[in-house]
């Protein structure tokens, strides 16, 4: 396989865009990694997005896309696995490129929620979890990570409120983020006199939704000149686990994020302690913590430690959520992978300005699809 | 690039399933095709599929279809591009085959329509054309068809009925297929008497819808045992066009169609004289002209020619729908690609029964996603 490198990233301001249509944001998020790279065309689309289906009735975004950047005829598919559709979108455009196929692919994950009814974007969410098993008994997506979160405080004897500093955190770095959703800074009081969503998850818990694109142009690292392709794809890995939580193992480890980091660890030739950034997937603090010690960074149970003792921020040993993170960055499902890509690789430009981690070679995003069942790890790598 | 050879395929009949769900529609297809092959265990899983979020409440089908099948861990998703989901998904399994990322791919089409009410399928149908353009404006999926034929009559100085050997021919085929989902021949006077849909589409020159998944393993064809990888990917195409179709330069071209043949022509190193079967993409008649159009079998506005001459006979020049096509097999949308894929397959084993066509060496499949926006073409070859 060909080494690939990424030359380019684009991404929208994570809101209620009213303005725009589904195609726009994608084509704003497109067309910044196009200029970014310095290219006007490429060879194939890739997009990740979960629910345009139902809250944009309009599929069949990979020709929508295309078309409207201006590359009709290039070859183009959307790629779905509910929340990591993004990372499963690049993964799908790094092997093209990686298997000699495509010279030049773009990725771009979109997707516009808030033109639906609330209620609509929570029956699309829990599409993400078993239909048959979770979602037709009554659990919502919200209320499955409630009880995941329920029963991690019950084994570890860890209470709310120790879960606030990774809201805190990320609340923090999206202060200089202009495309994060939220400037809001927050505190452990405003942290535990939010309201309840789901007992134990609180408002600020939980990652906000919202409308959004990012993209990423991947090319032969061969072909590309050097300056422009410093920084190359080390590892990248997806594996799945059970998609109902009462049919896992072990509902308290996150097996399909384990195996994906540690296929990855292996192909950078690298392990947990090489990672100087890691964005993460915290859709709610729960799997803020879950992905801390899935891939290798806490012991079981010892997640919110590292919250609590500072080394989740910048400077510390593993900074996270260097743009706000899901929480505060905000959740525009399906182009999430792509917002935690393009903040890897503003990091390792050393392009981060305010939350710049200092001089980092290594940096890792991981994207969660439903409750963990579906999980898609990259590892990226500054070559000097 | 590494050599791919297709070592098993399943499929189940397509049908009304009010007694199974969508993974085990998806499961059995999976499993016969594993059983076909002999493995009990593949690397990754794609699964070609359109509407299960509007139809199904079901999202997230890489991981449903992984767990059901006992597979479990290994790397899965959905890929969708409207009614060519199936083919894309089988590109993106040969892709991940070829590249060397993988050794033993899955690829799953799977689509359960029949349990909506018929307005939500219409709107779900729907999202495969232009949502703001086409069918904020009033236009079904049919519609649309219906316009691109009306005017292929015009320019062309066709008739309706000049039309009903492409049905008849599909009818005919399926009276032979265990897994299509009409045993009923039609006759020129059946055709002319069937009621008008959408003038000038009738009755019997549209796909009827259906529940029904097929699939297929791919592997790294020097690793297979020489007796089971004689049927390898000589070609693999896709191409977009816009989306809505009064954006196309020439509405009657298949313009996605001609570029993802030619390169699959190019890949396979033969031209169209050399195909010795094609599963084509018949959801409405004039789809099945402009396809054998597009793939160099006839020139523009005389596809039906090749219909009432009965070259597409089995036995004719350039035989087409040999199990029943999309007009009798039945038109499961995102599971289409890969019914067309087995059925080349077991023309190619020489396993086509009846309707088996003289010593085949290519056989060609090709699955239209929306008005012709997104086409994605496969060249199989027997190797002896």
């Amino acid at each position: 396989m060909r080494d690939v490198a990424v030359i380019g990233i684009g991404q929208t301001k994570i809101d209620e865009h009213w303005d725009k249509s589904l195609r726009e944001l994608a084509g704003d998020a497109a067309l910044s990694a196009m200029i970014d790279a310095g290219v006007s065309k490429v060879d194939s689309v890739y997009v990740g997005n979960m629910l345009s289906d139902i809250s944009n009735l309009q599929a069949h975004l990979g020709s929508l896309v295309a078309d409207w950047i201006g590359n009709r005829f290039a070859e183009a598919v959307k790629i779905e696995s509910a929340c990591s559709s993004g990372s499963a979108a690049f993964r799908a455009g790094y092997l093209s490129v990686a298997s000699g196929e495509i010279d030049c692919a773009l990725v771009v994950g979109v997707e516009k929620m808030t033109d639906s009814p609330g209620a609509e974007i929570t029956t699309g969410l829990a599409t993400a979890a078993d239909a048959d098993w979770e979602v037709d008994h009554g659990l919502s997506f919200v209320a499955l990570n409630a009880l995941i979160m329920k029963r991690y405080l019950y084994e570890y004897g860890w209470e709310a409120r120790d879960f606030a500093e990774f809201s805190i955190n990320a609340h923090e770095n999206a202060m200089f983020n202009p495309y994060a959703r939220f400037h809001m800074p927050i505190t452990e009081s405003s942290f535990s006199k939010s309201p309840m969503i789901c007992d134990p998850i609180n408002l600020l818990d939980a990652s906000p939704i919202g409308d959004g694109a990012a993209a990423a142009i991947l090319v032969n690292a061969d072909m590309a000149p050097a300056n422009l392709s410093r920084i190359i794809v080390a590892g990248s890995a997806a594996a799945t686990d059970s998609l109902a939580v009462h049919s896992r193992k072990a509902p308290l480890w996150l097996w399909a994020a384990e195996q994906s980091t540690q296929k990855a660890y292996i192909q950078a030739g690298i392990g947990p302690e090489q990672i100087n950034v890691f964005e993460y997937h915290d859709a709610f603090t729960i799997m803020a913590a879950l992905s801390l010690e899935a891939a290798g960074f806490a012991e079981p149970g010892r997640g919110p430690s590292l919250a609590k003792e500072g080394a989740i921020k910048v400077g510390g040993k593993i900074p996270v959520a260097t743009f706000g993170g899901l929480k505060a960055r905000g959740h525009p499902v399906g182009a999430t992978g792509l917002y935690q890509i393009a903040e890897v690789i503003l990091q390792l430009r050393g392009e981060a300005g305010q939350t710049q981690v200092p001089d980092p070679e290594f940096g890792m995003a991981q994207n969660i699809g439903g409750s963990g069942s579906n999980i898609v790890t990259h590892i990226f790598q500054r070559l000097d």
